[in-house]
């Protein structure tokens, strides 16, 4: 196993499977001294040039920017392991130069140096060939008992949905912080709510369990809220949330 | 202590109640079929008309919808004890008739039938004397150890932002969901991903922790997901809310 790349994925998943004793023989890193760092943490060997990669490796993880994973594959065109990137947006063609080639995306959102427990990380996997695709899902059963099959159609709609689920989700959470903090309420007073929201919807169908003024057309509430939010950005996001909510009723 | 109501809050506070070792005298409810059910629950007398009502219990719980709490107020006008509504969204002087009034709001999204545990709830109290906030306040202490003291504006503030951290997250997990399954992926991917969004933003301050294309700039993988949203509802969510991350960057 070779691991490319030294950022937040490449962090996570090496000390993931360290952790789970597969031999990750070189970390490869542009810059040496962050090699180095990582490749110290999982006992394997930096590298900062690809003239000196393991050819013979049986998996290489490409933990690399979205825009930089085709000129990585083209640099691993010659190896005959299998060459998989780990991008929740990226086709699995983008590494059409690799003979085996495929994708292996851990679905969590990480945290730069707080350790996860990938046993409930959900890895998603995909291979340009039956055996290929069994590999990837074989070492992602080594890592987490949540292994899935998805082609790169499937996760490219997943990957906008995990938007929705994560990053719109958060930003909708920070607005309530800011609301909070305006009118010197702790925030903490919502701590309860907001995993009680995530364990409902986690446990339903986030549609059939949807309450609130939206829901109910609760008007006199709705207009109530709305004249109390004097910020236009939050004013528009209120009423369109409202709506959408109401189409789905 | 009588509870004044029969729906969703009135049986969470009253069975909270009642495991605390708190007396409730009387179950009020319009319909005796549903009185008598809480009340047999919770041990106590269930009654149907006002002229019944004990006069000299301490505390007057008003558990009913938003409209009805005034006319309840009325009702009451007679009683030395205080009188408390239960709601996140009406003012304390909805009870403007009742010489000692306050609110008794616990903060957290019930679902019917499934009990919760109170520990851990906010529950926010407002008095209109010193004594009577103090008292609202000690009855808070019995059932959870998260009470804080929030007056009538502070709270129609919070409960905007509640409608932001819990019905409007509810709604995009809800298209995250409808996303999955119109491209056969099952939700549960989805779970870890949700539920560790949420235990961040208890964590840090989301507007710090905020991720994804829009916070990053990255303009090729926003316009690859709008390409992907053909539904215009969902077309038009993702727009705002990105223009709405980028704002706070």
């Amino acid at each position: 196993m070779v691991l490319i790349g030294t950022g937040n994925v490449a962090w996570h998943l090496g000390n993931a499977l360290s952790k789970a004793g597969i031999d990750v023989v070189q970390v490869f890193g542009r810059r040496p001294e962050r090699a180095k760092a990582l490749a110290t943490q999982l006992q394997s060997t930096p590298i900062s040039d690809f003239n000196n990669l393991a050819e013979d490796a049986d998996f290489y993880l490409v933990c690399v920017s979205d825009a930089a994973i085709a000129e990585v594959g083209r640099k691993l065109q010659n190896v005959r392991g299998i060459v998989a990137h780990t991008s929740g947006s990226v086709r699995m063609d983008a590494l059409s130069k690799n003979e085996n080639r495929g994708v292996f995306y851990p679905l969590q959102t990480f945290t730069a140096g707080v350790p996860v427990d990938f046993n409930n990380v959900p890895l998603l996997c995909e291979g340009n060939s039956t055996q290929t695709e069994a590999a990837l899902m074989a070492l992602a059963f080594e890592l987490s008992t949540k292994v899935f099959a998805i082609s790169s159609d499937q996760r490219e709609k997943l990957h906008v949905a995990a938007v929705f689920a994560n990053n719109f989700t958060n930003h909708l959470f920070a607005q309530a912080h800011r609301i909070c903090e305006a009118n010197k309420i702790p925030f903490s007073v919502l701590h309860p709510l907001i995993l009680e929201t995530a364990r409902k919807a986690t446990e339903t169908n986030p549609e059939e369990s949807q309450t609130g003024p939206a829901k109910r057309g609760d008007a006199v509430t709705i207009e109530k809220h709305l004249n109390q939010l004097t910020d236009p950005n939050l004013h528009e996001l209120y009423l369109l949330l409202t709506k959408s909510i109401q189409k789905n009723v």
